[in-house]
């Protein structure tokens, strides 16, 4: 099951199923908080109450699949091979975990605002699971999970490294820029996958050439393991989202950023594609 | 004008007026994002729409003065003193800036819960600018401003510095633990302060005795130069908070850190005093 938040019409957010055999999302009646724990829990669409008038897939704006009074948690530093080659590091023995501002969401055929500070704007293709209920199991930190969308968390990294030395990285600056995050197209229910942490091919290319190309399998802590590393730290609510790190091929490792006009085509195998143009780098 | 966020018998948050003399609070018409912005430019109390009947002051709960879709952010590093004392690290020459968990958040009177994970949870008190525009001007950053409250950005610091070597600190793991920072109790409109950013003493007491004894004048960039630096790199929005860094005389430089039982007082002048007690260390 494919569940999107949409608008029509630049009307108010609601939230949908999506068919798109049939060009067809059809709204889910009720705030996701009440209705995502029975997804989540596994009992199907029977567990939603739909409206009977379904709008035309084509015909609505797919927005970022959260509510703003939730949290993007973005964990990194989870595929060795990115670290290593992209930033120069040696594999962590624990993970670690940033917030990202809401207001750096953009969906999944929105523009890439360019922030006018940056010189060197990046691309990180990564999955992103998405937090069906405010009880979480840490013996079984998926059993929270509603399903998964895919996330380019876009990187100012002359920002990012403009941190100052002893404090390290300089995340927000880099990753929370406003309108700069894909996030969608839609959450596929986890039940459309085999039982476990995923095990998906992502990709994300720029004007049509492959940049990074890897596997969720690579992660150095699944996904679980990164539930539970939060969890730990700073409890999650039904609605917030996990950014699940991002594999080598990232302008960072080959010099090669991002460009006004580019097209940024970010996948998730088993999901789908967020395709964001990169807007004009304004004059300041 | 004092302005507070409260609770009457666990009922709804509101929005409220405080008359401390008289031990009222008189709960404010509709939501804070239509009348905050009148407040910041001046208007003062006639901009406000007030329910007839006050509460007792005594007999409400005072809550975080900030709604739970807007950001916590907290700008670091910015006590020349703080960091060389209590961190061993020079002055940066630029801030640094990082979103805290909404989830963090505890009232005035409220326990500072104690995160199972830590050994090391340490104080610090910070002046705390409210955001009450969404509109901001760098030519005139502090126009934006509502009014200023009091942060007690409690921090655990073992996990602080168990960030990934060559990523910096993980001050994830070490601000956003749920219900530790202490906001409060209400918010002081600008208007009470002689124009520019505030010059105020601050302090912090553990079970009475001194801790932090500083004043906001001796901060690296003043107010408005935070919320200049913020702005560029992630846009504020009406209710949000920002956080001010804090002074020199914490755990992390004297080795003394907050124990189960301990009664933190954080003090700002001319703003009102967090009275918050350490809990319990839960068995892990």
């Amino acid at each position: 099951m494919k569940l999107a938040r949409c608008s029509h019409n630049e009307g108010e957010p609601f939230w949908a199923i999506v068919d798109i055999q049939q060009d067809e999302v059809t709204p889910i009646v009720g705030p996701f908080s009440e209705w995502a724990p029975a997804i989540a829990q596994g009992k199907g669409v029977s567990a939603l109450r739909l409206l009977g008038r379904p709008a035309p897939l084509s015909q609505v704006r797919l927005l970022p699949p959260i509510e703003p009074v939730n949290r993007v948690v973005v964990a990194g530093a989870n595929y060795t091979k990115h670290l290593a080659e992209d930033f120069g590091l040696s594999a962590p023995v624990q993970p670690v975990a940033f917030l990202k501002a809401y207001g750096a969401l953009i969906g999944a055929h929105d523009p890439i605002r360019f922030p006018p500070l940056t010189e060197k704007l990046d691309h990180e293709v990564e999955l992103v699971a998405v937090i069906g209920s405010s009880e979480i199991d840490l013996a079984d930190p998926l059993g929270c999970v509603l399903g998964y969308t895919v996330g380019n968390d876009v990187s100012a990294r002359d920002l990012q490294l403009s941190g100052p030395p002893g404090i390290g990285m300089d995340l927000f600056a880099a990753k929370s820029q406003d309108k700069t995050t894909g996030l969608g197209p839609w959450i596929v229910t986890k039940d459309e996958f085999p039982a476990g942490s995923p095990a998906l091919r992502l990709t994300l290319k720029v004007n049509g050439e492959t940049r990074q190309d890897s596997s969720t399998s690579e992660m150095t802590w699944h996904v679980g393991e990164l539930i539970s590393f939060v969890q730990q730290r700073s409890s999650f609510a039904c609605g917030d989202v996990l950014f699940t790190g991002s594999p080598a091929g990232v302008g960072m490792g080959t010099g090669v950023y991002l460009n006004p006009g580019d097209v940024v085509e970010a996948t998730v195998e088993g999901i789908g594609t967020l395709r964001n143009v990169v807007g004009e780098k304004p004059s300041v």
